[in-house]
């Protein structure tokens, strides 16, 4: 899954697309979240200013520890980017509808923008990923996606090493748990939203919220609501009765789980030297991931090709 | 300065371009010769094997053992590469007369063809290079180099941190080091083959010869020689005396260099681990210098545009 820094990052984004990253990261494995920096150049809003805020968002709404990295501390992305590149034509890249319709709207059209595509490509592909769950709007980049995928498996020795990625749609987004068999357990989980804010806000509009329930402590048969009760106990330092006292009229699971995610996200923002160190270690973690499909793909390139 | 590994390279190529970087080499404290091995996956020829005998050809024929590195071992190419595609629109990409050529001789025209000059852009700037010696079908491409240095410049607080490089052609590389006043010194030399291998053949022949002289010892009149007998004395275990009686005949101080150079050649490929050691050195060295390029670069971006 990814979002790019270009702006204020929202909780309200909580429901939707990262609640539901939440979820599949529980499911699988090995589970990745890119913050998609180097993406934003194509449009001029990139802001390094605002890895923090995203980071502190997405970590106070559940998204791992250990999945959450930023694309340009992984210099693999791009190298993977310039290597797809080559197998693919231009005529391919110009058949692109969001490429006609910027161009349309008046765009200057960079060349950033022009072959991000494949960069998104690569963005998949470095983790081998099995599922991303995609807008609508994103289906011919997965057909290109799952076709590099697919020309990179010819020189392959054992292709499947590079799974050709499903998407889920955002329509069974809302649920991407249900998509993935329990066989997937073992492969990688990897959503991206590469949806413009407006189609995200849509997204989360759409997404079903939790039924109401009262707010009570009881770690088996409630055991998300009593989990945030810890959590919350924790950074406010009250005792479990005194949550249940104060939330008694509150009446609705998804309302405590903003309050609880609000609170996360100020206690992250005091602790942004915790947040650059998770990032730096992950960074090294997904370097490594990246690097290892990278080397295998070119080397095997070339004992193909060129022996 | 470099050269695609995509083929056996001869030691022909001592004479014309490979010289006169060994000349800029010694007159700059800072140079850099790249095995440019990523743009070689554009025509498909690209094989890693050819690189140790890349290295070990220019290794013989004087490039310093410290200039000397891999493009595909530097990951920070590919990454300033997508930073500078974002600053270009395609327009100015389609109008590069190189990529036209190629489209009307039946070539498919995939997408890394096509954005070749960028990565090239982004191997120079990288390097704050200040000289590019090059062969004059590559002086629209050192035209996009030095407007996206400018570009570069626009939001850099210290622009001079980024030199608009320029170009040196093929009849003024004949010498290029009489094109660099005393003033560079302390300046980065980098020079690129970008040529085809047929253009670097004729830029070979057109190079000028040493004159012939005599095969004697005399390190303070014929530093030169003395010093390519020494290394040779070294390699075939000879005296300085059999040397001079074994190549009394050869009356050509070019020939003695190439057979010097042969053996030399000879010499690091069966030291293929030396080789090695060199490059993964000198790959952390370049990859720092372009590192804090890059850094520098986006830092100063995102701090002018995104305030």
């Amino acid at each position: 899954m990814s979002s790019q820094p270009t702006g204020k990052m929202h909780l309200g984004n909580y429901l939707g697309v990262i609640k539901n990253s939440v979820k599949l990261a529980k499911t699988t494995d090995n589970f990745y979240f890119g913050i998609m920096d180097l993406h934003a150049y194509t449009s001029n809003k990139y802001s390094q200013y605002f890895i923090i805020e995203a980071a502190a968002t997405l970590l106070a709404c559940g998204i791992p520890q250990k999945s959450l990295f930023v694309q340009s501390h992984n210099l693999v992305h791009a190298n993977l980017s310039w290597f797809l590149s080559c197998l693919l034509s231009v005529n391919e890249l110009n058949q692109m509808i969001q490429w006609k319709e910027k161009l349309k709207s008046g765009n200057v059209g960079n060349v950033g923008l022009f072959t991000y595509p494949i960069l998104q490509a690569a963005d998949i592909l470095a983790y081998r990923a099995t599922h991303v769950p995609i807008g609508e709007d994103q289906t011919q980049h997965m057909v290109l996606t799952r076709k590099l995928a697919n020309k990179c498996r010819q020189f392959l020795e054992a292709p499947d090493y590079l799974p050709v990625p499903e998407a889920i749609l955002s329509e069974i987004a809302k649920d991407p748990v249900s998509k993935m068999s329990k066989s997937d357990k073992s492969k990688n989980g990897c959503i991206f939203i590469t949806d413009s804010p407006d189609s995200i806000r849509e997204t989360v509009k759409r997404a079903k919220t939790d039924i109401g329930t009262k707010i009570l402590y009881d770690p088996v048969k409630m055991s998300g609501v009593s989990n945030l009760m810890t959590i919350l106990g924790g950074i406010k330092e009250m005792d479990l009765q005194s949550i249940e006292l104060e939330y008694e009229n509150l009446n609705r699971y998804d309302k405590f789980k903003d309050i609880v995610a609000e609170l996360e996200y100020s206690r992250w923002m005091e602790n942004k030297n915790e947040i650059e160190k998770i990032l730096k270690i992950n960074a090294c973690d997904v370097t490594n991931i990246a690097m290892s499909t990278y080397l295998n793909l070119t080397n095997s390139y070339n004992t193909k090709f060129n022996k």
